[in-house]
Protein backbone atom coordinates (compact mmCIF):
# COMPACT_ATOMS: atom_id res chain seq x y z
CA UNK A 1 0.00 0.00 0.00
CA UNK A 2 1.25 3.35 -0.74
CA UNK A 3 1.33 6.52 1.01
CA UNK A 4 -1.16 8.95 0.42
CA UNK A 5 -1.32 12.81 0.14
CA UNK A 6 -2.95 15.88 -0.62
CA UNK A 7 -1.91 18.03 -3.61
CA UNK A 8 -3.66 21.52 -2.65
CA UNK A 9 -4.50 23.33 -6.11
CA UNK A 10 -5.34 26.96 -4.93
CA UNK A 11 -5.96 29.90 -7.07
CA UNK A 12 -8.31 32.50 -8.84
CA UNK A 13 -10.79 31.02 -11.18
CA UNK A 14 -9.35 30.07 -14.44
CA UNK A 15 -6.21 29.68 -13.23
CA UNK A 16 -5.59 26.58 -14.34
CA UNK A 17 -6.44 24.12 -10.91
CA UNK A 18 -8.79 22.03 -12.70
CA UNK A 19 -6.75 21.65 -16.02
CA UNK A 20 -3.26 21.33 -13.89
CA UNK A 21 -4.89 18.63 -11.77
CA UNK A 22 -6.63 16.35 -14.15
CA UNK A 23 -3.89 16.12 -16.31
CA UNK A 24 -1.70 15.06 -13.55
CA UNK A 25 -4.01 12.38 -12.44
CA UNK A 26 -3.46 10.03 -15.11
CA UNK A 27 0.86 10.54 -14.54
CA UNK A 28 -0.28 9.24 -11.28
CA UNK A 29 -2.18 6.61 -12.30
CA UNK A 30 0.65 5.69 -14.64
CA UNK A 31 2.69 5.38 -11.57
CA UNK A 32 0.48 2.77 -9.77
CA UNK A 33 -0.92 5.27 -7.16
CA UNK A 34 -4.87 5.47 -6.83
CA UNK A 35 -5.67 8.57 -7.26
CA UNK A 36 -8.38 10.93 -6.71
CA UNK A 37 -9.74 14.33 -7.88
CA UNK A 38 -11.92 16.40 -5.80
CA UNK A 39 -12.88 19.70 -7.74
CA UNK A 40 -14.23 22.56 -6.18
CA UNK A 41 -17.02 22.70 -8.11
CA UNK A 42 -18.35 18.73 -7.40
CA UNK A 43 -18.19 19.24 -3.91
CA UNK A 44 -20.68 21.89 -4.23
CA UNK A 45 -22.60 19.92 -5.52
CA UNK A 46 -22.51 17.18 -3.61
CA UNK A 47 -20.90 17.67 0.01
CA UNK A 48 -21.76 21.50 0.04
CA UNK A 49 -25.11 21.72 -1.31
CA UNK A 50 -26.24 24.57 0.87
CA UNK A 51 -23.51 26.44 1.29
CA UNK A 52 -22.85 30.36 -0.36
CA UNK A 53 -19.70 32.70 -1.12
CA UNK A 54 -19.67 34.41 1.87
CA UNK A 55 -16.49 34.31 4.10
CA UNK A 56 -18.12 31.44 6.73
CA UNK A 57 -19.58 29.52 3.36
CA UNK A 58 -16.18 29.15 1.87
CA UNK A 59 -14.31 28.47 5.29
CA UNK A 60 -16.77 25.78 5.83
CA UNK A 61 -16.51 24.94 2.24
CA UNK A 62 -12.63 24.21 2.45
CA UNK A 63 -13.24 22.51 5.71
CA UNK A 64 -15.19 19.73 3.97
CA UNK A 65 -12.94 19.39 1.25
CA UNK A 66 -9.88 19.00 3.80
CA UNK A 67 -11.58 16.82 5.86
CA UNK A 68 -11.92 14.62 2.96
CA UNK A 69 -8.58 14.94 2.09
CA UNK A 70 -7.53 13.49 5.53
CA UNK A 71 -9.78 10.78 4.93
CA UNK A 72 -8.57 9.77 1.65
CA UNK A 73 -4.20 10.58 2.69
CA UNK A 74 -4.53 8.37 5.65
CA UNK A 75 -6.25 5.74 3.38
CA UNK A 76 -3.17 5.70 1.03
CA UNK A 77 -5.24 7.72 -1.68
CA UNK A 78 -3.15 10.37 -3.95
CA UNK A 79 -5.92 13.32 -3.43
CA UNK A 80 -6.02 16.24 -5.54
CA UNK A 81 -8.43 18.85 -4.32
CA UNK A 82 -9.09 21.93 -6.86
CA UNK A 83 -10.49 24.35 -4.95
CA UNK A 84 -10.33 28.36 -5.14
CA UNK A 85 -9.94 28.57 -0.98
CA UNK A 86 -9.27 32.20 -0.81
CA UNK A 87 -8.75 32.96 3.23
CA UNK A 88 -5.21 31.94 4.25
CA UNK A 89 -6.44 30.76 7.37
CA UNK A 90 -8.48 27.96 6.01
CA UNK A 91 -5.94 26.69 3.81
CA UNK A 92 -3.21 26.59 7.17
CA UNK A 93 -5.61 24.52 8.95
CA UNK A 94 -6.40 22.06 6.06
CA UNK A 95 -2.68 21.99 6.28
CA UNK A 96 -2.67 21.21 9.88
CA UNK A 97 -5.09 18.80 9.67
CA UNK A 98 -3.94 16.63 6.72
CA UNK A 99 -0.13 16.90 7.94
CA UNK A 100 -0.94 15.40 11.40
CA UNK A 101 -2.26 12.16 9.74
CA UNK A 102 0.84 12.46 8.12
CA UNK A 103 4.18 14.80 8.58
CA UNK A 104 4.70 16.07 4.56
CA UNK A 105 1.52 15.25 3.16
CA UNK A 106 -0.14 18.46 2.39
CA UNK A 107 1.42 20.25 -0.39
CA UNK A 108 0.45 23.36 -1.48
CA UNK A 109 0.04 24.14 -5.13
CA UNK A 110 -0.43 27.72 -5.89
CA UNK A 111 -1.71 28.58 -9.98
CA UNK A 112 -0.59 31.87 -10.15
CA UNK A 113 -1.62 34.05 -12.84
CA UNK A 114 -2.22 37.71 -13.23
CA UNK A 115 -5.84 38.96 -13.03
CA UNK A 116 -5.54 40.77 -16.05
CA UNK A 117 -4.84 37.40 -18.22
CA UNK A 118 -7.74 35.98 -16.48
CA UNK A 119 -9.85 38.71 -17.88
CA UNK A 120 -9.18 38.24 -20.97
CA UNK A 121 -9.24 34.89 -21.35
CA UNK A 122 -12.57 34.34 -19.33
CA UNK A 123 -13.75 31.23 -21.41
CA UNK A 124 -16.86 30.63 -19.26
CA UNK A 125 -17.57 34.30 -19.04
CA UNK A 126 -17.58 34.42 -15.60
CA UNK A 127 -15.78 37.21 -15.37
CA UNK A 128 -17.16 39.63 -17.47
CA UNK A 129 -20.37 38.81 -15.68
CA UNK A 130 -18.69 39.52 -12.36
CA UNK A 131 -17.36 42.79 -13.26
CA UNK A 132 -20.92 43.66 -14.71
CA UNK A 133 -22.18 43.08 -11.40
CA UNK A 134 -24.60 39.95 -12.11
CA UNK A 135 -22.24 37.15 -10.35
CA UNK A 136 -21.75 38.51 -7.04
CA UNK A 137 -18.65 37.61 -4.60
CA UNK A 138 -16.50 36.58 -7.29
CA UNK A 139 -12.82 35.94 -6.49
CA UNK A 140 -10.58 38.50 -7.97
CA UNK A 141 -13.26 40.93 -8.75
CA UNK A 142 -15.59 41.65 -5.43
CA UNK A 143 -14.41 39.17 -3.08
CA UNK A 144 -10.68 38.59 -1.89
CA UNK A 145 -7.87 36.13 -2.73
CA UNK A 146 -5.22 36.15 -0.26
CA UNK A 147 -1.61 34.70 -2.03
CA UNK A 148 0.11 32.31 -0.62
CA UNK A 149 3.24 33.62 1.00
CA UNK A 150 5.38 30.45 0.97
CA UNK A 151 3.29 27.95 -0.95
CA UNK A 152 5.05 24.18 -1.27
CA UNK A 153 5.02 24.85 -5.03
CA UNK A 154 4.59 27.84 -7.49
CA UNK A 155 3.40 27.33 -11.05
CA UNK A 156 3.57 30.41 -13.46
CA UNK A 157 0.27 28.91 -15.22
CA UNK A 158 -0.14 32.19 -17.14
CA UNK A 159 4.16 32.15 -18.57
CA UNK A 160 4.27 28.29 -18.71
CA UNK A 161 3.06 25.04 -20.42
CA UNK A 162 0.77 22.89 -18.41
CA UNK A 163 3.48 20.23 -19.17
CA UNK A 164 5.86 22.20 -17.53
CA UNK A 165 3.61 22.90 -14.70
CA UNK A 166 3.05 19.12 -14.18
CA UNK A 167 6.48 18.57 -14.71
CA UNK A 168 7.57 21.15 -11.42
CA UNK A 169 4.41 19.49 -9.45
CA UNK A 170 5.60 15.97 -10.30
CA UNK A 171 9.75 17.60 -9.39
CA UNK A 172 8.00 18.49 -5.81
CA UNK A 173 6.77 15.26 -4.98
CA UNK A 174 9.70 13.39 -5.73
CA UNK A 175 11.73 15.61 -3.86
CA UNK A 176 9.38 15.21 -0.99
CA UNK A 177 9.58 11.22 -1.44
CA UNK A 178 5.65 11.68 -1.90
CA UNK A 179 5.98 9.35 -5.06
CA UNK A 180 9.37 6.80 -6.12
CA UNK A 181 12.05 9.26 -8.55
CA UNK A 182 11.54 7.90 -12.14
CA UNK B 1 -6.00 -4.04 -4.30
CA UNK B 2 -8.42 -5.49 -2.50
CA UNK B 3 -11.94 -4.42 -3.88
CA UNK B 4 -14.35 -1.97 -2.22
CA UNK B 5 -17.56 -2.46 -0.55
CA UNK B 6 -20.11 -0.41 1.77
CA UNK B 7 -21.58 -1.69 4.90
CA UNK B 8 -24.51 0.34 5.71
CA UNK B 9 -25.62 -0.21 8.68
CA UNK B 10 -29.47 1.59 9.52
CA UNK B 11 -31.68 1.28 12.84
CA UNK B 12 -32.79 3.21 15.66
CA UNK B 13 -30.73 5.59 17.86
CA UNK B 14 -29.31 2.51 20.37
CA UNK B 15 -29.84 -0.34 18.01
CA UNK B 16 -26.14 -1.31 17.83
CA UNK B 17 -25.32 0.59 14.40
CA UNK B 18 -21.73 2.17 16.10
CA UNK B 19 -21.34 -1.20 18.36
CA UNK B 20 -21.24 -3.26 15.74
CA UNK B 21 -19.27 -1.46 13.13
CA UNK B 22 -16.31 -0.68 15.49
CA UNK B 23 -16.58 -4.82 16.35
CA UNK B 24 -16.36 -5.22 12.66
CA UNK B 25 -13.22 -3.35 11.87
CA UNK B 26 -10.46 -4.32 13.57
CA UNK B 27 -11.66 -7.88 12.27
CA UNK B 28 -11.93 -6.70 8.35
CA UNK B 29 -8.24 -4.61 9.34
CA UNK B 30 -6.88 -8.02 10.45
CA UNK B 31 -7.62 -9.71 6.76
CA UNK B 32 -5.80 -6.80 5.60
CA UNK B 33 -8.30 -4.92 3.99
CA UNK B 34 -8.49 -1.25 4.83
CA UNK B 35 -11.26 -0.20 6.62
CA UNK B 36 -12.88 3.28 6.92
CA UNK B 37 -15.78 3.92 9.58
CA UNK B 38 -18.17 6.41 8.73
CA UNK B 39 -20.35 6.90 11.90
CA UNK B 40 -23.16 9.22 11.61
CA UNK B 41 -22.63 11.60 14.29
CA UNK B 42 -18.89 12.45 13.08
CA UNK B 43 -20.21 13.25 9.49
CA UNK B 44 -22.83 15.69 11.01
CA UNK B 45 -19.85 17.63 13.22
CA UNK B 46 -18.05 17.79 9.72
CA UNK B 47 -19.77 17.42 6.67
CA UNK B 48 -23.26 18.50 7.39
CA UNK B 49 -22.68 21.03 9.90
CA UNK B 50 -25.77 23.19 9.09
CA UNK B 51 -28.28 20.24 8.77
CA UNK B 52 -30.80 19.47 11.22
CA UNK B 53 -33.45 16.31 11.41
CA UNK B 54 -36.29 17.17 8.89
CA UNK B 55 -36.99 14.77 6.32
CA UNK B 56 -35.57 16.74 3.82
CA UNK B 57 -31.89 17.67 6.22
CA UNK B 58 -31.84 14.15 7.14
CA UNK B 59 -31.87 12.83 3.38
CA UNK B 60 -29.68 15.09 2.54
CA UNK B 61 -27.24 13.87 5.11
CA UNK B 62 -27.37 10.58 3.85
CA UNK B 63 -27.04 11.80 0.78
CA UNK B 64 -23.28 12.99 1.46
CA UNK B 65 -22.49 9.96 3.66
CA UNK B 66 -23.55 8.07 0.37
CA UNK B 67 -21.66 10.54 -2.08
CA UNK B 68 -18.56 9.08 0.31
CA UNK B 69 -18.90 5.65 0.72
CA UNK B 70 -19.35 5.59 -3.15
CA UNK B 71 -15.75 8.03 -3.30
CA UNK B 72 -14.10 4.93 -0.11
CA UNK B 73 -15.54 2.12 -2.16
CA UNK B 74 -14.41 2.66 -6.03
CA UNK B 75 -11.03 3.21 -4.04
CA UNK B 76 -10.59 -0.04 -2.68
CA UNK B 77 -11.69 0.54 0.68
CA UNK B 78 -13.99 -1.45 3.24
CA UNK B 79 -16.49 1.37 4.01
CA UNK B 80 -18.33 0.94 7.08
CA UNK B 81 -21.48 3.47 7.61
CA UNK B 82 -23.62 4.32 10.47
CA UNK B 83 -26.32 6.50 10.20
CA UNK B 84 -29.90 5.66 11.36
CA UNK B 85 -31.40 7.19 7.64
CA UNK B 86 -34.62 6.53 8.48
CA UNK B 87 -36.25 6.71 5.00
CA UNK B 88 -36.51 3.97 2.15
CA UNK B 89 -36.08 5.53 -0.83
CA UNK B 90 -32.94 7.79 0.40
CA UNK B 91 -31.39 4.59 1.45
CA UNK B 92 -32.18 3.02 -1.75
CA UNK B 93 -30.24 5.85 -3.58
CA UNK B 94 -27.31 5.28 -1.95
CA UNK B 95 -27.49 1.88 -2.92
CA UNK B 96 -27.93 2.60 -6.59
CA UNK B 97 -25.46 4.93 -6.07
CA UNK B 98 -23.11 3.25 -4.69
CA UNK B 99 -23.95 -0.10 -6.54
CA UNK B 100 -23.45 1.56 -9.84
CA UNK B 101 -19.87 1.88 -9.14
CA UNK B 102 -19.66 -1.85 -8.49
CA UNK B 103 -22.22 -4.43 -8.78
CA UNK B 104 -23.35 -5.84 -5.65
CA UNK B 105 -21.16 -3.31 -3.47
CA UNK B 106 -23.46 -1.84 -1.41
CA UNK B 107 -24.66 -4.44 1.67
CA UNK B 108 -27.68 -2.88 3.80
CA UNK B 109 -27.30 -4.09 7.23
CA UNK B 110 -30.36 -3.82 9.38
CA UNK B 111 -29.47 -3.30 13.55
CA UNK B 112 -33.50 -4.13 14.42
CA UNK B 113 -34.17 -3.34 17.91
CA UNK B 114 -37.54 -3.45 19.60
CA UNK B 115 -38.33 0.42 20.73
CA UNK B 116 -38.93 -0.91 24.28
CA UNK B 117 -35.83 -2.30 24.80
CA UNK B 118 -34.24 0.39 23.33
CA UNK B 119 -36.15 3.15 25.69
CA UNK B 120 -35.19 0.84 28.67
CA UNK B 121 -31.58 0.53 27.88
CA UNK B 122 -31.28 4.23 26.71
CA UNK B 123 -27.63 4.86 27.89
CA UNK B 124 -27.07 8.25 26.80
CA UNK B 125 -30.65 9.33 28.58
CA UNK B 126 -32.04 10.23 24.75
CA UNK B 127 -35.72 8.41 24.54
CA UNK B 128 -36.14 9.91 27.98
CA UNK B 129 -35.33 13.32 26.75
CA UNK B 130 -37.59 12.78 23.39
CA UNK B 131 -40.31 11.06 25.22
CA UNK B 132 -40.42 14.34 27.60
CA UNK B 133 -40.76 16.77 24.44
CA UNK B 134 -37.01 18.21 25.47
CA UNK B 135 -35.51 16.60 21.99
CA UNK B 136 -37.78 16.97 18.55
CA UNK B 137 -37.52 14.52 15.28
CA UNK B 138 -36.81 12.28 17.43
CA UNK B 139 -36.72 8.50 15.17
CA UNK B 140 -38.83 6.14 16.63
CA UNK B 141 -40.46 8.56 19.19
CA UNK B 142 -42.01 11.89 17.28
CA UNK B 143 -40.20 11.05 13.86
CA UNK B 144 -41.03 8.26 11.50
CA UNK B 145 -38.20 4.86 10.81
CA UNK B 146 -39.22 3.01 7.64
CA UNK B 147 -38.10 -0.42 8.17
CA UNK B 148 -36.12 -1.83 5.00
CA UNK B 149 -38.32 -4.81 3.88
CA UNK B 150 -35.46 -6.86 2.90
CA UNK B 151 -32.04 -5.70 3.71
CA UNK B 152 -29.01 -7.60 2.97
CA UNK B 153 -28.29 -8.59 6.39
CA UNK B 154 -30.71 -8.51 9.26
CA UNK B 155 -29.39 -8.35 12.88
CA UNK B 156 -31.65 -8.88 15.97
CA UNK B 157 -28.97 -7.02 18.21
CA UNK B 158 -31.52 -7.52 21.27
CA UNK B 159 -32.12 -10.40 20.81
CA UNK B 160 -28.88 -12.16 19.91
CA UNK B 161 -24.72 -11.11 21.01
CA UNK B 162 -22.40 -8.67 19.21
CA UNK B 163 -20.16 -11.61 18.41
CA UNK B 164 -23.36 -13.42 16.95
CA UNK B 165 -24.00 -10.67 14.58
CA UNK B 166 -20.56 -9.50 13.78
CA UNK B 167 -20.45 -13.38 12.29
CA UNK B 168 -23.82 -12.63 10.36
CA UNK B 169 -21.73 -10.07 8.71
CA UNK B 170 -18.60 -11.36 7.81
CA UNK B 171 -20.39 -14.53 6.44
CA UNK B 172 -22.86 -12.06 4.14
CA UNK B 173 -19.77 -10.65 3.32
CA UNK B 174 -18.23 -13.77 2.35
CA UNK B 175 -21.00 -15.04 0.84
CA UNK B 176 -20.58 -12.35 -1.44
CA UNK B 177 -17.31 -12.76 -2.01
CA UNK B 178 -16.59 -9.12 -0.91
CA UNK B 179 -14.16 -10.98 1.81
CA UNK B 180 -12.21 -14.01 1.41
CA UNK B 181 -13.70 -16.83 3.02
CA UNK B 182 -11.87 -18.12 6.08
Amino acid sequence: MSSGFTLWFTGLSGAGKTTISSALAPILMERQLRVEVLDGDVIRDNLSTRLGFSKEDRDENVRRIGWLCELLTRNGIATLAAAISPYREARFEVRQRVGAAREGSFVEVFCDAPLDVLKDRDPKGLYKRALAGEIKHFTGVDDPYERPRDPDVHLDTAGTSIEHCVGQVLAALEERDLIPKT
